[in-house]
C-alpha cells in the first residue's frame, strides 16, 4: 500500500463559536494526493489546511473536470466520533471518475486515510445537537493547458468543515417548485456522477424558485419533461396510498446513499417501496385522488426533508396539510439515531473512529 | 469608467521556440478583475502572468460555476496585430454569465482592457505561418464555501497563449463518429453557454471516439437523439445538393462566431444557407441520394475543419471522396485571409491593435 505522510500543523486554529452554518469553517488539516501518468496516484499526505496554488491555465478552472463527495462525521453518545457508510462515498466517487475520465483510486487506501484525517482533527467534530463535521473529498484536473481534452494530471483533496444543524429550529416541511423550463441532467449526460457541472447547471432554476418563495426545485427528466427525478440536491420519495415510490436510477439521477439507506429501512419495516419511473401526471392524479399522503427528500445534508407543498404550473398541491408526515419523522429519527449513535446500528452502517 | 491598473513584469520570459502546440505557453501578463457584492466588478488590473492562490473550498473547484471564451490575435501582413470580432466574444460571455448566475460585466471596458493587454504582450503574437495568439477570458466563482448555491465572489481573468497552426501539415479532412450513447447538452440545460461542465461532459465520448480512430464526435440532440447539433467543440455545416444547412440555435448549441461569420460569407456569395433542424436520417438519406456533397466544422481553433467521413452505427459515409471540398477550401481561405489581413475585410470584422 501507498505511504501516507503526515505533517501536523504548528498553528492550530481556534475553533469557531456560535452558529457554524454550512461549509464555512475548515479544520486544521486536509488530505492531498497527486496523479501523474508516470506515477499514478502518489504523494498521499495529510498536511495543514491551507490555500493551494494553481496555474490560471489549470484545466479544472476551464473545463470542469472535477468530481466530489459529501459525507459527515458525527459525535456519538459516548463522546466518540463515527462515520456513516463512508465506503459507499468512495465507491460512488470512482463511479463519477469513470464518467468524467478521471483515473480511479484505491478505495481501501482512501478510507484509511480519511479515518486517520478525522482522527487527527477529531476535536473539530462538533458536540452541539444536530451539528456534525462535513467531509468533502474531491478531485480536480490540474494540467496547466488549454487543450479541451482530459487532464493528464489530477489532485485529490479531502477538506472538512464543522457545520451546524441543517434544521436550526427542528425538522420542518419545505415548499418545492416543479421545474418545467430548466433541466439538470439527461440520460447520456452526467446526472449520475457527482460532478461540478451538474451543480452549476442547477443554480439558475434554484435562484428563480427562491425568488418565488420556494426552497428547492423538483427536477423532471430532460427528455420527456415528465418523469420525476430529484429534488434540489436530494433524492425524492412519495407515499402514494400503500406504495412508497422513489424514481429508479436511470442514469440521470444521483445514486444517493441516504436514498439507498431509506429503501433498506422501509423494507425492514415491511413497507412496499418501489424504485420505478414516476410521472408528474401520476403524482397529480394521486394528489387529486387524495392518495399523495407524504413526500420527502433524502440527502446527507438534511437527512430527511419533508415536502409540505409542491407547485406545478398553477396547481399548488399541499401534502399532509403541510405537516411532517409520520413516515418522514420516523425515518428521520431512525437515520439520525443511527448516525449519532443513539440507537442500535442493526444494518452495520456505522464506522467508528479510534 | 473603471480604472485599469498596469503592473509590468520585471522578469520577461523567454519566448518558446519550435512547435508551440496549443495552450501550453503563456505570455508575460494577464488581466485580472474581482467581483464582490459590495463593490461589483472592481480591481481591474494587468499584472505579470503567474499562479493564483485559491482556497481548497473555492466554489469553482466544486460546483463548476465558470464561463469562458476563446479568441485569437493574428499577426497581419504589415507586421501589426489584429483581433477577429472580439466584441462578439464578450457579448457571448455575458450570455453565458446570465445562464450561469454570474454577474454581467461592462463589455466596452473589457474590450479596452483586452486591447491594452494584447498591446503590452504584442511581441508574443507569433510570426510563423498559421500560428496565432490564443486568448482565453474566463470567470470563476471564488467564494470559499461549500454551500451549493451561486458564489458571492468572482474573479475574471484573461490569459494568452502563443499557439501553433491547427493544421500542421495543411488543411485536412477529419473522420467523425456520430455519438448515440453520450449526450453533451439538452434543451433547458447549459449547451448554449460556454461553461466548464459542457466540456467535462464531452470528454468521455471524445475518448471513446478517439480509441476507434475518429477525431471528433457529432453530437445529436439529447431529447430525440435525432437532430444534429455540433461536431466536437465546433459548429457544423452540410452541403445537401444546392442547400447549405447548419443546425438552428435551439438552446443546446453554442452560438459560434465562426458559424455566424460563415453564414454571412455564404450569403454574400449568393448561396442558399439555412439555419434549421437537421435530422441524422435526413443526412443519411441525402448521402444515399448522392446529395451529401460537403461537410465541415467551424470554430476559432480550426477555423474550417472539412469532414471526410461520418460513421453512424454500421454505416460509414464518405464525403467528397474524403477530400477537402471546394466550399470548405474557399471558406477557409476567405476567413483566414481576413483574420491574417491578407485579403480585404469587407465585413468590418477585424480590430487592429495599435
Ligand atoms: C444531486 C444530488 N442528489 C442526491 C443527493 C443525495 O445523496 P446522498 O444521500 O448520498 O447524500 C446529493 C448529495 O447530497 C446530490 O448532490
Ligand atoms: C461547444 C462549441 N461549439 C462551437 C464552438 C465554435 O465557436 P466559435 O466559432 O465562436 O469559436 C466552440 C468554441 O470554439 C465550442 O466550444
Amino acid at each position: 500500500m501507498m505511504d501516507l505522510r503526515v505533517e501536523l500543523t504548528k498553528n492550530p486554529k481556534e475553533k469557531p463559536q456560535g452558529n457554524l452554518g454550512f461549509g464555512k469553517y475548515f479544520t486544521d488539516h486536509m488530505f492531498v494526493m497527486d496523479y501523474s501518468p508516470e506515477n499514478g496516484w502518489y504523494n498521499a499526505a495529510i498536511v495543514p489546511f491551507g490555500p493551494i496554488e494553481v496555474s490560471p491555465a489549470c484545466m479544472c478552472l476551464h473545463y470542469g473536470q472535477e468530481v466530489f463527495e459529501g459525507m459527515k462525521a458525527y459525535r456519538n453518545s459516548e463522546g466518540g466520533v463515527q462515520l456513516f457508510r463512508p465506503e459507499e462515498n468512495f465507491k460512488r466517487l470512482n463511479v463519477s471518475n469513470d464518467r468524467m475520465c478521471i483515473p480511479k483510486f484505491d478505495e481501501a487506501f482512501l478510507l484509511d486515510a480519511l479515518m486517520k484525517l478525522v482522527e487527527i482533527d477529531q476535536e473539530w467534530v462538533p458536540r452541539e445537537e444536530g451539528a456534525s463535521l462535513y467531509i468533502r473529498p474531491f478531485i480536480i484536473g490540474t494540467e496547466p493547458s488549454l487543450g479541451a481534452h482530459s487532464s493528464t494530471h489530477f489532485k485529490f483533496l479531502i477538506i472538512m468543515s464543522p457545520s451546524g444543524a441543517y434544521y436550526e429550529t427542528g425538522l420542518a416541511p419545505v415548499k418545492i417548485y416543479v421545474e418545467t423550463k430548466y433541466v439538470r441532467a439527461v440520460t447520456g449526460g452526467t446526472g449520475f456522477a457527482k460532478t461540478a457541472g451538474n451543480y452549476a447547471a442547477s443554480m439558475k432554476a434554484q435562484d428563480v424558485a427562491a425568488e418565488e418563495g420556494y426552497s428547492q426545485v423538483l427536477w423532471l427528466d430532460g427528455v420527456e419533461r415528465k418523469y420525476v427525478e430529484e429534488v434540489g440536491a436530494m433524492n425524492v420519495f412519495f407515499k402514494l396510498g400503500d406504495e412508497i415510490v422513489t424514481p429508479a436510477l436511470d442514469g440521470s439521477i444521483l445514486s444517493g446513499i441516504t436514498r439507498k439507506s431509506v429503501v433498506d429501512i422501509l423494507k425492514s419495516w415491511g413497507m412496499n417501496v418501489q424504485e420505478r419511473m414516476l410521472s408528474i401526471d401520476e403524482l397529480v392524479q394521486a394528489y387529486k385522488d387524495g392518495k399523495l399522503e407524504e413526500a420527502w427528500g433524502t440527502g446527507t445534508a438534511a437527512v430527511i426533508s419533508p415536502i409540505g407543498e409542491l407547485k406545478y404550473g398553477d396547481l399548488v398541491m399541499e401534502i399532509n396539510q403541510n405537516q411532517i408526515g409520520p413516515i418522514s419523522q420516523k425515518l428521520y429519527d431512525t437515520l439520525t439515531g443511527i448516525q449519532w449513535g443513539k440507537i442500535e446500528d442493526t444494518f452495520g452502517w456505522v464506522k467508528k473512529v479510534d
